[in-house]
């Protein structure tokens, strides 16, 4: 099943995928369904008697826009570990956004006036279904609920100011989210999927699924040790290798760049990037 | 004014205080009630005519559990930078929390199970009253909707596991939050206000509120240049010199140890630390 969040009337709506159409369903967003008891069987009687909305007039807002808890892995992918020229980790590495951080997946990015370091990152996404306390890594791979696509672009400028990487990676409407989630049952990240991003048309990242020190059943585990996740929470797992501050020169996104970041079995995003209007 | 939230027939409740009473208000927090529209009305209304709890009764919640965003700002007293090592810095160094980190002003904190070093951080809390996006620190001092206490219980062990901080900084219910904010017209931080975290009566941590590198309004402004924030959203502002970590030997909480946690002028908090049960 794939699952997305619709832009209706002004408002959001989650949708099931049922062929080359979305069926509404009664939840603000993906994560609004996956907290409503019993979503597979609404999600299953909308297929045949939801509102469709043809996919290609669908309007994609970020896969999920109420998750209580957004958390992001760093160094998680050994190429990528490489060219920032650290050690392979023992612990995940992690840190938080905020929901209004994301963006659509086919939607324009603005460039921060702020920063003139803006960066890709291509990452897997794990979406959470069921509450998760001090988990197995056996108990939290049956905890997902499915997996999405994201780009957490940084801004390598302000996420280098100071220890925490936080203030680099978490402005307005930066993170693209989506199109759709792929429920766990039709995705196994530990095979070997393409993860990749292009920028207008040159591959820059290209690596697999199965290269993820940490796989998403290790980090939802290791994270509910410490805190409680719920269904719509999502993890971000770490980009590969390939990112623009590595390489000679860097380079960084500018206005008009195509960014195109895609998971082989879950789609691709497409996001233009836009300079800000001043004043 | 001085506001909290209670604890009210297995619910919450904001209330503001009225001698040694709180009157209760329609809201299920502070934070949703700074988001109400004319509270300020509200609260003035309920002081005459609401449900009054008596202040020795009253079960005191997190001051808000409904915030949108938690910031905390990290190395912010020059003594506190000082016995860290480090240099003053150019810019707040900042990370997350999430609602569910917070804990009562009064509440016991159980100590996790997975740390053996459990330290204290106490902190000026700014609560924000209205939407701030890309704001002067004048916009941000006039945004601001009062000021509160929190303990930013870090589980240093977990702090230091990576390059990134949050994993040691949001174990469940560990950051003691309130029990009161006093509203901005009557407290001013850029006074000497006493900042002191007491364990088991010995003084630990002794500052004033005036020693913050970046003020309260300095730090909802830096915010605002790259995420909006809201009513009800707070902001730790970081804390002064004496943490458990910088003694010597290092000092960590134990079992049963009374740990009190104040600023002058604002209040209070009690808060011990109870071995968790195992299985």
């Amino acid at each position: 099943m794939r699952l997305a969040t619709l832009r209706v009337n002004g408002s959001t709506r989650a949708a099931v995928r049922v062929g080359d159409s979305y069926a509404l369903l009664e939840a603000s967003d993906v994560a609004a369904l996956l907290r409503t008891p019993g979503w597979e069987a609404l999600a299953a009687r909308a297929q045949s008697a939801g509102t469709m909305v043809p996919s290609d007039t669908a309007d994609f807002a970020p896969l999920v826009n109420t998750a209580r808890k957004i958390i992001c892995c760093g160094l998680n992918y050994k190429d990528h570990i490489k060219e920032t020229g650290r050690d392979t980790p023992e612990f995940p590495t992690l840190f938080g956004k905020f929901n209004d951080t994301l963006t659509g997946a086919f939607d324009e990015i603005e460039l921060p006036i702020e920063s003139d370091r803006v960066d890709w990152e291509a990452e897997l996404v794990v979406v959470v279904g069921s509450r998760l306390s001090k988990a197995t890594p056996a108990e939290a791979l049956r905890s997902i609920a499915g997996y999405s696509i994201a780009n957490d672009i940084s801004m390598r400028d302000w996420q280098q100011r100071t220890l925490q990487w936080l203030q680099g990676k978490v402005f307005t409407a930066t993170t693209p989210l989506g199109p759709e989630m792929v429920t766990a049952d039709e995705f196994d990240p530990t095979q070997p999927h393409a993860v990749s991003t292009f920028v207008n048309g040159q591959a820059a990242q290209e690596s697999t699924t199965d290269q993820l020190i940490f796989t998403s059943a290790d980090l939802l585990s290791y994270i509910s040790t410490f805190t409680v996740l719920s269904p719509g929470d999502i993890v971000l797992t770490g980009t590969p290798g390939g990112v623009g501050m590595g390489k000679t020169p860097p380079q960084y996104l500018l206005n008009g760049d195509l960014l195109v970041t895609s998971i082989e079995g879950i789609g691709s995003q497409r996001n233009v990037m836009k300079e800000a209007k001043l004043g």
